[in-house]
């Protein structure tokens, strides 16, 4: 793909944060954004140039939205498939393609592409039905997590279960739809990889982010880690295998486990900026929003070096209302999403902190 | 004044590259924006959530903009005075204020108001009329620059004078408009500095720049500038003279001359944010945007702390023709404006280099 020129229009699905701080490094590089997805006034299409309101199996309105874009792209992973096939049918390019969202937005399917990469997963099995636990669990071993195969983020969609007779109350919990039983991965820490990957296959890796989370989300990112040598050339080296295998065009997120073994296991991928990746707006040189923006763009990847070690927390829902504590912070940056309610676990805003 | 909640609109008078850098500083913190210029689809206008269009003596437009607005700034220091006037009588809070804009909009008055304050500028005249001028000559000596009292902006409405036989032709020049006569400062260095002042008297001053010009035009900034204690001390003094002598509030800027003496005369006072001041996007914790919008918003003002050491180059005209070269470099972020037309001489974008 030719590089796009300034000014040309980069169309974003989804109008949440991610679409947010993409839309404002789409603009810092001189392009124009517009922004699809189901509200007017959301945290994206109040700093972008055109909004287009419009559930995702709307064609006129898809239809509106692709005549404004030069390229388009997502900032949200459960775009479903057939709204990029449309789209592409269109003659529009999308990055990622739904190639890539078709694979990630299925668990099995995710850990099915991983291990054809030669990237280790943990042990896992398909489950069709409630009747399908008790035999995985035989191989998994307990304690094990049941997680829907599709959607669910942040803790929802899941149950772990402890012995054979918790099943059925697992099964019912998340809502009896065809699911992947994952065996415990016996881990130290938490690391994410982010990562980007032009449409001529050039690949840059962001340094190494360590995560915490807290009741399933996430809480903290601390980048760069502190991780061995060889946890950091392994984790590099999943990305690009991540990448090529899917033919992916973006930035997107890869979680992993590292092992008490030092061995790392691909626990999710993320076909998208990442919070994981937030750090990167004050702790490197071209964040993630910039480096999707640039290879959805055809530009060059930009300088992924580290400026310093930063410390990103997450602000859920009530975290906010400190703001005026936050702000006052030395070595500090807030970033506030303009979402009007602080529901709980909500995710409002985030702080980097310069740590060094 | 309380500080504004999250979600409050701030309203920018000025639709150009400056206003479109403080809309993404305010939605950063979580502020709508709410731009107020001539056009609409402007730099500013299309990265933020609200455009009122109209002119600056337009009062229906002005009172439909300011019945959207919590508080209101401005980006361009030749707003009438009467316009900001007009909004103060709605009953807004508008930062800086009409009088400080009276007094900068003006040469004479500016420096009169300068030296009030302790603050030395070169030695200048009032212009009223050509007769004036050979008067004012035998005082200054020559060379000597007449400029227009009012507006003039990089290099426009001025002319040098190296005889008294040329103050016809200057005069001519400059338009025949009331004016001021300055005498030439024997400078070894130009540089600015830019601080802010809040609501309740705060002020933070950010490290110095040294900033070269070319034709008139600012070329580049570098800082923190290499600049011995005393001068740095000095400057300082002067932004603190400045911006308590004006009651300012928000981000000004300053450029100073320093004498082949080491001592230090004001050249002129940008009641804004300024082009000297964008190194500090990537050169400072906390950059004069969200400085200036801390200030107005009665936030806590920001870490002025330099992250390291920037070279910040104005990209003129069709330098910004270069944006694929510009946008390969490593250790350099990108800052493009979205103007359509590269005329020549117009600032399309910049670029901050990191040197250390």
């Amino acid at each position: 793909m030719q590089p796009l020129p300034l000014g040309a229009t980069i169309g974003i699905l989804g109008d949440g944060q991610l679409g947010r701080m993409l839309s404002q490094a789409a603009s810092r590089l001189g392009f124009r954004v517009a922004i699809y997805g189901p509200e007017d006034d959301s945290p994206a299409a109040s700093v972008s140039a055109v909004s287009v309101v419009g559930g995702y199996r709307d064609e006129a309105a898809l239809r509106a939205f692709a005549e404004q874009c030069d390229v388009i792209t997502l900032e949200f992973e459960n775009i479903p498939v057939e709204t990029v096939d449309f789209l592409t049918g269109l003659g529009k390019v999308v990055a990622p393609s739904s190639h890539a969202l078709g694979i990630t937005q299925d668990r099995v399917h995710e850990k099915t592409f991983a291990r054809g990469n030669g990237v280790d997963t943990v042990d896992f099995a398909t489950i069709e039905s409630e009747a399908d636990i008790a035999p995985a669990l035989e191989r998994l071993g307990v304690p094990a997590v049941l997680k829907t195969r599709r959607e669910g983020y942040d803790g929802k969609g899941q149950a772990w279960i402890k012995s054979a007779d918790e099943a059925a109350e697992a099964w019912a919990a998340i809502g009896g739809k065809p699911a992947i039983l994952e065996a415990r991965a016996d881990f130290d820490r938490e690391i994410s990889v982010v990562a980007a990957r032009g449409h001529d296959g050039a690949v840059k890796v962001f340094p190494i982010g360590e995560n915490h989370h807290v009741g399933g989300i996430l809480a903290t990112t601390t980048a760069p880690a502190d991780v061995p040598d060889d946890v950091h050339a392994q984790a590099h080296e999943i990305a690009r295998k991540v990448l090529d295998g899917l033919g992916y065009v973006g930035v997107l997120a890869v979680e992993l486990f590292v092992l008490k073994s030092g061995g790392l296991l691909l626990n999710e991928i993320a076909p998208r900026v990442h919070n994981s990746g937030h750090w990167t707006q004050e702790g490197c040189v071209c964040d993630q929003f910039e480096q999707h923006i640039r290879a959805v763009a055809g530009w060059p990847l930009g300088d992924v070096s580290a400026r310093c070690r930063i410390e990103m927390t997450n602000l859920l829902g009530d975290d906010i209302l400190n703001w005026a504590e936050l702000a006052a912070e030395p070595r500090a940056r807030l970033h506030v999403y303009g979402k009007a309610e602080p529901r709980p676990g909500r995710k409002m805003g985030h702080i980097n902190r310069i740590l060094t």
